[in-house]
C-alpha cells in the first residue's frame, strides 16, 4: 500500500498520456510525504467497453481509486486526496476545458486486520 | 458517481454482446431515476485469464460492482440494485438457461468525506 | 462469491504463469472449506501502464483482493487470507528473491443487503 488504480475510458488512449499520469500519480503521492517509496504502485486500465452519460462519442472518464492502509486521520486524508487530485486536474487541463470528461477520485480504506503483504523492494530502496 | 464496473471472463466476448450490456446499464439507471445524466459511467473489463468453479470450459462469470455514493436508503438502494440487475438478468438469458454462468452484482457506497471530482459534462448536459 | 481479482504490473507475463497462479488460488480456495465450488471465481486483470516505487524496470506487483459475503467471524478470514497468501507466495517465491516485487492481498466484505446473485453453476455442481 498504497495502491493507485487508474481505469478508463480506451478513447481517451492516444490524446492523452496515461503513462505520464501514472508516473506523475508515483510522484505526488511521494511528495506528500506519506508513503514509503517501494510501498507506492500506480496503475491504469483501460476499458475498451463502456457507455458514459450521453453517449456522445468524446465523452471520457478516469477514475482513480487509492487503496491505502486504514488508521490516518481525517485531515491527512483530505490532504492526500488533494494533493494527487489537484496534479490529476492540472495534467488534464485540456480535457476538463472540454465538455466531454468526467475525472474522479476515491479514497478506500484497507482493514489492516484483512492485509497481507511482501515487499522485496523495501530493502533495496531503504539501503540507498 | 455511479460508476458501473463490469468485470467479465474473456470467453463471453464473441457470445454476449457487452457493449450492449453497458449500454442497457446506462439507460436502466438513467430510467430509476436516482442518478443525473452526466454522472452515470459504465465500463466492462475483460479478463483472459481466470479461473471458474470446476473448470469446464464454458463456465463464465459477469460480475457487476455499483460504485456510488453513500447516503441513500436502505430502500433507494435495494430499488437500484433490483432494477440493474433484473436488466442484466434480462439481457442475459441465454447464459443463464445454461448450466455454466454466475452473474452477480453489489454495491458499494463511497464516502463523500473521501471523494473528489470534476464533471465538464453536467454544464452542457444540463444546458439542453 | 467469493471472487478473487488479481492486478498485476503487465511485465510479470512471460516471467510468471499468471494463469497457473488463478488455477491454485481456486484450488487453494476450495482446500480452506469456506468455500462452494460453484461459487468461486479468480480473475486477472493486467495492467499495461504502471509506475512502482523508484521505477526500476524490473519492479513488479501481484495485488489480491479477495471478495467474499460478510458474516465471517475474524479468525475464520484470517484463516482464509493466510492460505491464499502463502499458496501465493510458494508459487511466486522466484520473484520474491529478487528485490523489485511486491506481493499483497486483502480481504474486502461484500454487505449481503447490497448484493445480488444468479449461478446456474450450482445445480449442476452439486448434482455430480
Amino acid at each position: 500500500m498504497p495502491h493507485f488504480i487508474l481505469e478508463h475510458s480506451a478513447n481517451l488512449n492516444g490524446q492523452t498520456d496515461v503513462q505520464a499520469l501514472c508516473d506523475l500519480i508515483l510522484e505526488e503521492a511521494l511528495q506528500t510525504g506519506y508513503f514509503e517509496l517501494g510501498a507506492v504502485r500506480v496503475r491504469a486500465i483501460s476499458c475498451e467497453k463502456y457507455a458514459i452519460a450521453d453517449q456522445h462519442e468524446k465523452n471520457a472518464f478516469i477514475n482513480i481509486t487509492i487503496r491505502m492502509g486504514a488508521g490516518r486521520s481525517a485531515d491527512d486524508k483530505k490532504k492526500i486526496g488533494d494533493a494527487i487530485f489537484a496534479a490529476a486536474t492540472k495534467q488534464l487541463m485540456p480535457l476538463l476545458n472540454e465538455p466531454y470528461f468526467a475525472l474522479s477520485l476515491d479514497i478506500v480504506e484497507i482493514n489492516p486486520d484483512l492485509s497481507w503483504k511482501k515487499n522485496t523492494m523495501h530493502n533495496r530502496l531503504r539501503k540507498t
